[in-house]
C-alpha cells in the first residue's frame, strides 16, 4: 500500500474526437489548457483510443496507429504533459512493428513517458445490438500497469480490462491507490455494467476508481455510453458526467481509504490465501 | 456449468427469532409452512445463525450450539424439508467437539443432509460504530460448498464470506447458477456495502445472488439490516424485502443467464488464467 501523504486533484477528459487529426490535437490543447485553469489538477486522463471515433474497423485502426515514440499524438500528450507540468494518461492505437496494440500512455510533468498499458482483454463480445471484436484486431498486453503519483499508486487498465473482477483484484492486491480506467463502453452495455463495475472494483479493492469515457455521439456507427466518474473506496460516486462533453473534476483525499482498510480487512488479514490456493486454476 | 433444465422457486424467510428456541421453532414451522402454501417453492433459505437474534458473545453462542447430527433446530429443518418434500437451507451455531463453527447446513426433500458449509471467512470489523468480531469465537471453515437443485448449481456461503470477492469467485469457476448467502449484516454496514456486493457479485459471475436476512430488530444489541434479496446474472435485484419480518419469493429463470454468458464471455474464453497467474500470491 502506497503511503498517501497528499490529496490528489484528479481531471477526467469526456473528449469528443474532430473529423480530422489536426482538429483533434487543436481540440486537445483547447480542452487540456481549460481544465488546468479551471481545476489545476495534479492528472488528467483522456478515454481509451480518444483521437478519434471508437471503431473496430481494421482500416481505420491501422490509419489511426502512431509509434510511441513519434506519433504525432503520443508526442502532442508529451507535450502538453510538460507545458502544464502535471501528468496525462491517453489511450490510442500504438504500432509497433506489425503489431497494434490498444494501449495507453501516461506521461509525467517532464514530458517522460514513465508507463503504459497495451489492454490485456481484448473485446470479444456479441449480443442482438453490436458486435464488439477486438480479439483479431490487436494483440493483447501480458502485464498489468501502474506509476506512482504525489504518493498516490495508480493502476492503469483499458474498457474490458475492468470486467475481469480477477484482473482488477491484481491492482488492489499490489496497493493500488487510484485505478484509472480509459474506456469506450458501447452505449448498449452502460447502464448494465458502467456504474455498478467502477463502484464493485472500487469497494472490493478499497480504492478510488476513475473511468473516463469519450463523450458520445449518436451519429456514430459505434456509440459510447459517456458518463464518465470517480468513485471512492466505499463504492460512492463522487462525480459524473452527462453524455456529452465534459471535464469531470475531483480531489479525491485517501484519509477515509486509509480507515476502512483497517476497520474491514478484506484486503488483507481477512483474506484466505490457503483457501484460494486449493481451488485456483491457476 | 450445470444445464439447467428447469426455472427455480427460491424463497427467502427473512426470519425474527422469538425469546426461547422453543417458540422459535413453533414460529419456524409457521413460517415455513406459509412459505410453501403461498408459493411453493423447490427451495427456501433461512438467514445466518437464525435461531436466536445474532451476536457474537460467547455464552449465547456456546448454549445454542448444537450438534448438526442430533441439534434441535438442524431436526427440524431435516423434518421440515421431508415434510414438505423441499430444499432447506439454514445457518446455525454448529457445535463439532470442542470446536464451534458458524454453519449453514442444507437438507433435501427426503430430509437427508446433503450440504454443510462451515464460513470460512469469520468477520472481524471495528467501527466507531459496532465491533463484529468472530475470529476468537468460531473456527472457520476450509471449503467452498456446492449441492444441485433441479439441475441448477448452487453455491453456499455466509455473510462476511460474501465481501471477499476473491473467494466468491471459485463459485463462479465452478459453474455455479445460484449464489446462496444466508447473512447478518450490521445495520451500519448496510446502506454501503448490501446491495452493491450482492449485485457485483452477480453481475461479476453471471449468476443468480440470493442473500437472506433475518427481520430487523431495532432493540437488539446487534442490528442487522434486512433487505434480503434475489438479484439476476445482469446484476439486476429481482425482488427486495424491506426491514420486517418478510417472505421473498421468485422464480428466477436461466435462460437469460446462458445468454449472457455467451455473449459477455467473462467468465470463459475472455480470462486471462496466463497473467493472472503471474501476479498470484497463491
Amino acid at each position: 500500500m502506497a503511503t498517501c501523504k497528499t490529496k490528489l486533484r484528479v481531471c477526467l477528459l469526456q473528449f469528443a474526437a474532430k473529423e480530422g487529426l489536426t482538429e483533434t490535437l487543436t481540440h486537445l490543447d483547447e480542452m487540456v489548457s481549460k481544465a488546468v485553469n479551471d481545476h489545476q489538477p495534479d492528472i488528467i486522463s483522456l478515454p481509451e483510443l480518444f483521437n478519434f471515433s471508437y471503431c473496430t474497423e481494421l482500416p481505420i485502426l491501422e490509419a489511426m496507429a502512431e509509434s510511441i515514440s513519434y506519433g504525432a499524438t503520443f508526442r502532442r500528450l508529451s507535450t502538453l504533459s510538460k507545458q502544464f507540468s502535471i501528468y496525462i494518461v491517453g489511450g490510442l492505437v500504438e504500432r509497433d512493428g506489425d503489431n497494434l496494440y490498444n494501449t495507453a500512455a501516461v506521461y509525467d510533468p517532464n514530458g517522460e513517458l514513465i508507463a503504459k498499458h497495451r489492454k490485456v482483454h481484448l473485446s470479444n463480445a456479441h449480443s442482438d445490438v453490436v458486435d464488439i471484436v477486438e480479439v483479431d484486431r490487436f494483440q493483447p498486453g501480458n502485464e498489468i500497469t501502474t506509476f506512482e503519483v504525489n504518493g498516490f499508486k495508480c493502476g492503469l487498465a483499458i474498457c474490458y480490462d475492468a470486467f475481469l473482477d480477477e484482473f482488477v483484484k491484481i491492482y488492489g492486491r499490489e496497493g493500488c491507490d487510484l485505478m484509472i480506467f480509459p474506456v469506450a463502453f458501447h452505449a448498449s452495455y452502460g447502464d448494465t455494467y458502467w456504474e455498478l463495475i467502477q463502484r464493485a472494483r472500487a469497494l472490493d479493492n478499497q480504492m478510488f476508481v476513475a473511468a473516463v469515457s469519450p463523450a458520445r455521439n449518436e451519429q456514430a456507427s459505434y456509440v459510447v455510453y459517456g458518463y464518465s466518474m470517480i468513485v471512492d473506496p466505499l463504492g460512492k460516486v463522487l462525480t459524473k458526467a452527462g453524455i456529452s462533453e465534459e471535464i469531470v473534476f475531483h480531489e479525491i483525499d485517501s484519509t477515509a481509504a486509509q480507515k476502512i482498510r483497517t476497520e474491514v480487512p478484506v484486503m488483507s488479514t481477512s483474506r484466505r490465501v490457503d483457501v484460494y490456493k486449493k481451488y485456483s486454476d491457476y
